[in-house]
């Protein structure tokens, strides 16, 4: 089976001919659609080994020619929602050499980053901020009287955060030119959510039109110069009424001139439609584009939501390269413990933010359709919604990746905490994800959690003790974060029943006489292969799990802090205002002022790469936490 | 002149036998209108001697009193978004007697809160949460198959956000029966902002007439039986088809039933409406409601900016009872040095998000008009469109209040500091606010500011620093926040020119060999008021404006603390992850351990009163810092 086009009968290798933009703007059609599939060729061919997010950059490849042909980038900006669909974009402004140092360490972001590129005009890599960074640009360059363009590309997934409408309704206020292109493949992460998609969709069209029919039917009977003739005409006439209920319409009423919908993997038609609103459009105009996410790659078109971020896989099977001794991952072991959980508990609803598949509850989804939501990118909108489920008897779980939950932290203080509400969230891809870098990378949580009241704080060392702290966190009468790491679990064998553990109770998991190590979640195993190592050299680490991050277990550590008059904090997080903070401050109200070493990420962003790589780099694997006890200890 | 109406010829008193909303459900039309007026009375009476939002709960009296009569409350769930109109309903929800004790300190509060009273279905005070609060109940209540009812009002201000917008999306998908109450005031704290208001304004009606007659027309036309007679029906029927455009499209689209716009004062149509919604409706419905804000008190209804919220004033004259001795405001000062900056520097443009007079940029919208965006109830948006703006080379300074700005957490790591942009947060309301209460307190965001990589984060001692550190703000090559509380400056004389203050460098203020003194912002009077105590008692501290608490002035501060042994840090933020926690961090970071007494707001949401029994409950006033300072020297 041939699942990749065929480019045998073509002369190759236009794309070696383009190192910018300006190259393309001497193609004609037929070379830009080669031109297509040699990028379309070279992104799987990359994904393949470096992994990546494949269906949308896949999607995008005609869009991406099209607007850099159309538009005379980079003097016009262009800004791509998210930033995960990029692929082509970087093939063709500058990157095609490096483009197989895609997502590895030290290679090029498989995000748009300003220091890579002129043409990458925002960092991105969370969703919905393109149309407020492009209608921040337009209204700077109505200001400046520069007449060049921005164009935002969004996908209609991103349109379901309640930030892109944000930024809609002040573009439609303000009027400056801007120029929206909604990506709209049917299908952002997962299926897509809300009524607004819906509306995408033209569902809601029919409706309209019967409305609209009647009403004007019941206005002309009341004319006497009306007869059945002029009625008949009028019902003839649904089918043409059809065409004024657009999809657009969402978008007239916020004040966008509203182009399409328009074939997204046709590049005559995109080129056309494009110069036309180059040329001859003021003020916001939103093109609607229909693309298919994963074009031209069979398993990717047939299954988008698995290949819109994978691993390494076959190219010519699409199967996942995956390491078959890998253990579970958290997010496994998560989701199945939340289904277990649900048949003993009918109080139990699981809420997500268009990621079923990345949090792992695709299975509860299934098992409990009736008591699971995806409420779209909306991560505001999922807290205080699982505040109004728990307000009325239910336990509800929402479960996050730590770098989206930033969203939410308003919600999470004023609607769950203040009112001391039973909400957990599932804190998943906390600490360092590897390739996908800054933007996706959770080493704030902590920081920005820890400081909240009523907030219960736990992370497991391994996914045996995710399974307790999720069943401990349900029994709880208040909010609980349970923090939990990107990827496998540690390989150890799983309870078969739930215990409750003891909300503030740490875990002393080896005396030692010389320090103490208090490290935090996954960094436990770390620090115990760190205990051995030290053991070695005469030197006897005692190693306590915290458990819990708030509240802190201030009896035990500050026992062991005094016993050993050492400490070390290891944490997956960024030094300030962490868990480390946090054990300082309480040994300081104790009296206690042994020196303390705070081990975590610095403070800067921290680049992509593998996630023991980064690790490494902060010095918060066995051998950095080694190498602090020695300097601690001289 | 009579501004407020008069009950001069009416029986008083029918409030008096309002114990609950049961006692409404007795009473004719004539007495319920009656009762309206009794509740303005007493409300206008009541918030001329407390303060408070006179003008959102006038609006809403008789919307109060139809939706309390209707509704089984409190089986029924109504939900009260932000909670500022919700006078009314407290006064008809048992609490007549301790209404005089409204946001007075230990009295009732300003929003609902559910330990007042059953019938405050949940905690508010932020914008734009109901809709999704309302939808959790609706779905937890599908679960249960309990059939009451959920009712959200809402009004059009906090529909601006993109949070209202994430909770109808979801709300039209999911189907549930949920009642949401648009309370359109068109006028919600300033003037309403966003393509959405004028949506709602009708004004889109005659644009989407015109296109709809032309398309038919053209359609038509090309129908061979089709004659002139029919187009000129057509043509006169232009007037009918308009009812067919209501402000509902927008809502429709989004799968909820539209019901409205009903008039908000007449007591007899909301009821009936009211009551067809609740024994007819099934899914998600709007009810569009058209009220006045302030209604019934002139000054209120004529100014109803000035009296959204309002200290205490006069009732005959309306006239705000200020001391004319109170020195000028920091926000005025801000707002004022704003507007010199911006003549000095084409490249500043302002941004608010729906607060132009709460946080003082009044002037400078009249002044800049072209460089004022007010961009809604949008600090997600706010945030990233300042980015865009930046990105073009305009400098934007984003003045909002401390705790809104929990809301945009994530767009300022994501958006503004990753790609380090030179955009200002001017961080109104930082620290307590007094009367509002916990949902408004600034005392998180030194917490959730400090750990940000390339953020630097000031707070002046007094209004005169403000101005300097704004024009060090417009000349550094990065984000900044400044950080100045709510209320009064310190009375200080303001330098005529601006001086640019080093990055990261404090100010020592007084020497000491005792202890030293490290105060925030305007905890720096307070503290060099109990130096002059402590003095008195032989107590020689040291005093040291750090002015940046990122970064911090590791010198400077780390040489005073080792001179003094013993150092106390104030500040008007939880005392968990704020300068308290960063100062014990850096002195342990080089090896100094003096004991560290960390002031401020311990690890629980802040109730109302005023700021400064709220300093002196935290002990961060000069009293609470002289005895910090003798138990530390004990």
């Amino acid at each position: 089976m041939l699942i990749v086009d065929s480019l045998t009968d073509q002369p190759s290798s236009l794309l070696g001919a383009i190192d910018s933009p300006s190259d393309l703007r001497g193609l004609d059609l037929a070379q830009m659609e080669q031109l297509a599939r040699e990028l379309r060729e070279t992104i799987i061919a990359t994904v393949a080994e470096t992994g990546g997010h494949l269906a949308p950059s896949l999607g995008v490849v005609e869009l991406t020619l099209a607007l850099h042909y159309v538009f005379d980038t980079p003097r016009d900006r262009l800004i791509w929602d998210v930033g995960h669909q990029a692929y082509a974009h970087k093939l063709i402004t500058g990157r095609r050499d490096k483009f197989q140092t895609l997502r590895r360490y030290k290679g090029i972001s498989g995000f748009p980053k300003r220091s890579e590129s002129e043409y990458d005009t925002v960092e991105t890599g969370h969703s919905s901020t393109s149309v407020s960074h492009g209608l921040g640009m337009a209204a700077a360059k109505a200001i400046h009287g520069d007449k060049s363009k921005v164009v935002a590309v969004i996908g209609d997934g991103s349109m379901t955060a309640g930030m892109a409408f944000e930024g809609l309704n002040h573009a439609g206020d303000l009027g400056r030119d801007l120029v929206v292109v909604l990506n709209d493949n049917e299908m952002s992460i997962s299926e897509n959510v809300g009524a607004l998609s819906s509306f995408l969709s033209r569902k809601m069209t029919g409706k309209m039109v019967r409305r609209l029919r009647d009403h004007i039917e019941e206005r002309l009977m009341a004319l006497s110069s009306v007869g059945e003739n002029i009625l008949s005409v009028l019902r003839k006439s649904e089918e043409s009424i059809k065409g004024f209920f657009t999809p657009g319409m969402l978008f007239e009423a916020l004040k966008f001139k509203y182009v399409g919908p328009i074939p997204g993997h046709e590049l005559g038609d995109l080129i056309t439609t494009l110069e036309n609103v180059r040329d001859h459009n003021h003020g916001p105009v939103l093109v609607h584009v229909i693309t298919t996410k994963g074009k031209g790659y069979t398993p990717a078109e047939t299954r988008p939501g698995d290949y819109h971020g994978i691993g390494t896989f076959d190219v010519a099977t699409g199967q996942p390269r995956k390491n078959p001794n890998a253990p579970v991952s958290y997010t496994k072991v998560f989701g199945d413990t939340l289904c277990r959980l649900a048949r003993q508990d009918q109080r139990l609803v699981a809420i997500t933010a268009a990621m079923p598949g990345g949090t792992g509850m695709l299975p509860f989804a299934a098992e409990f359709p009736d008591r699971f939501f995806d409420v779209g990118i909306a991560e505001q909108h999922a807290v205080s919604f699982a505040a109004g489920l728990a307000l009325e008897g239910m336990r509800p779980v929402f479960a996050v990746y730590s770098s989206f939950m930033q969203r939410a932290m308003d919600q999470l203080i004023h609607d769950v905490c203040l009112p001391n509400l039973p909400v957990t969230i599932a804190l998943d891809r906390s600490g360092v994800v590897g390739d996908d870098g800054p933007t996706h990378h959770g080493v704030f949580d902590l920081s920005f959690l820890r400081f909240i009241p009523n907030l219960t704080i736990m992370s497991p060392k391994d996914e045996n003790e995710l399974q307790h702290m999720l069943f401990t966190a349900l029994h709880h009468q208040g909010p609980v974060v349970i923090r939990y790491p990107r990827g496998s679990g540690e390989g150890v064998p799983l309870d078969d029943s739930f215990n409750r553990l003891e909300i503030g109770k740490a875990e002393l998991l080896r005396e030692g006489k010389d320090l103490l190590l208090l490290p935090v979640g996954n960094r436990v195993f770390a620090a115990l292969a760190a205990a051995q190592q030290l053991a070695a050299s005469g030197i006897d680490a005692a190693v306590i799990n915290p458990r819990f991050i708030r509240p802190l277990d201030s009896e035990l550590i500050a026992t062991w802090a005094a016993k050993t008059g050492r400490v070390i904090t290891i944490e997956d997080n960024s030094i300030l205002g962490g868990f480390g903070s946090g054990v300082l401050q309480l040994l300081n109200e104790r009296g206690l002022h042994p020196p303390v070493t705070i081990l975590g990420h610095p403070d800067h962003f921290v680049e992509h790469g593998p996630q023991a790589v980064l690790w490494a780099n902060a010095g918060i694997d066995a051998d950095g936490i080694v190498r602090a006890a020695q300097t601690l200890l001289n």
